[in-house]
């Protein structure tokens, strides 16, 4: 099993993957649209992409990706986001001067920034690539932020812990695959909880939403997430991203989805999945 | 009257201001952040800031600014996206090789840098920021992407005209004031659509989505936009964004209103405004 992730030895990213996977090989690719062609062309088997964080909302463009993709949904994880600053051996916070991460991770820690007043935030693409590049450098004055993980890899010290600014911080994570791939995350245990992914789309009239949801209101189906997306070409109008809980193929899932077929627009199922922590 | 903008002179936001205001003093701030600060210490009588593309989605950093300025909003207006390709007169675009604009920008000229791959995008702060230091520097192998107001304002010549992928490009500007100012956006009619924009947020459990947007399709009210917002501290809740038509103290909306309050956790109301294209 080869499965792909965007960004370097260390990323967030990789460590969900092996959450999903247990000791699957992880191939990292450097942007997202390299990560989900690899998947396309056969180089790997599924990938892991981040979408949505607790704090910051959905990765708007992961999910267009996944969609163009045609890829399905086989699992999720929720990652536990910790931010740490990282640096060379011997070098102190006072020290550094200059601080690399990606944007997210940078504005997750605006706490830290703000009581820190000499230290200037650096975007860059990744966070664990941030700790190398520090590494590679050497300089005293330079330190990276990324999980404690990327800084066991790269051989760097921790100059300071859990420097995010809300502990509820979260990314949850898709494992992707092509349709009839026979995949199954990691289970830990019969009981986990099943979600069912699926698009969305409704006249653009008055009730249009509210008729659509009756299908799983009334059949007390829980919607864990539901989040609007503009329809290109069509100005504001909107599809939904919908979560609900339950496997596509159990019932009351399975009714309420063909009860929904026979009064929304569009009805695409993203794909049927177990959930974990 | 002193209207706030993000960016530079040219910037798609003034052009949104004008629109908005007429002939007002428009006043440029280089952050989001600085622009709502300004209203807030009276430096600035109201702003005007893109909420929401066509094509990108939603601008949630914006509404994030909103939310804690406790701005209302007092108009809104759509703008036509249309992006051209700028740079020093007597230069053409096989001469060209870097191209400066903002990264959304950059990003709806997809199809221009597939047919020219020649030229490499690079991503700066402002659209009209970018003409402005392409045509201070005059180099002949570098040119911007902005609006043809950009290009006036700069001097700049027209290498290319509408570069954008899609026509239907709008970006939805809101007009953002304290609650009590007496403003009223440029009226173009009497006939005008109002909307009310809220904040809702429900019960996490089954149904209860769907029983608060029964308070406006029982009423046949129309949802013009809705948009999940995770709530912080809260992992995997939302709080809603939900735009209406009609205006906030008249029937059927001002009823909606009052039973939606007795069924949801929290209901706050952004703004009842005159909507204009």
């Amino acid at each position: 099993m080869r499965v792909a992730y965007q960004g370097e030895r260390g990323a967030f990213s990789e460590s969900a993957a092996r959450r999903l996977l247990g000791e699957a090989a992880t191939l990292p690719f450097a942007s997202f649209e390299e990560m989900f062609d690899a998947v396309r062309n056969g180089d790997a088997d599924c990938c892991v992409t981040p979408i949505e964080n607790s704090l910051a909302g959905s990765i708007h463009r992961n999910y267009d990706l996944l969609l163009d993709s045609d890829l399905a949904i086989f699992g999720e994880t929720n990652l536990r986001i910790v931010h740490n600053l990282l640096g060379s051996h011997g070098t102190s916070v006072g020290d550094v001067r200059r601080v690399y991460s990606h944007p997210v991770a940078l504005a997750q820690c605006g706490r830290f920034f703000r009581a820190n007043p000499h230290i200037e935030p650096v975007p860059l693409h990744d966070t664990a690539g941030a700790v190398r590049i520090v590494m590679e450098r050497g300089n005293g004055d330079e330190a990276a932020i990324a999980s404690d993980r990327a800084g066991e890899i790269y051989g760097a010290a921790t100059l300071a812990a859990g420097i995010e600014d809300h502990a509820q911080n979260f990314t949850r994570f898709f494992l992707a695959a092509p349709r009839n791939t026979a995949l199954r995350p990691v289970a830990d245990g019969p009981a986990r909880r099943w979600k069912t992914s699926i698009l969305l789309r409704v006249a653009n009239k008055p009730g249009a939403l509210f008729r659509a949801l009756g299908a799983f209101a009334l059949r007390e189906i829980d919607l864990s997430k539901i989040e609007s997306r503009p329809i290109e070409g069509r100005p504001w109008e909107y599809a939904f991203y919908v979560d609900l809980v339950g496997k596509v193929e159990d019932e009351p899932l399975a009714g309420a989805l063909e009860n929904l077929r026979s009064i929304a627009e569009l009805v695409k199922v993203l794909g049927s999945y177990p959930t974990r922590w």
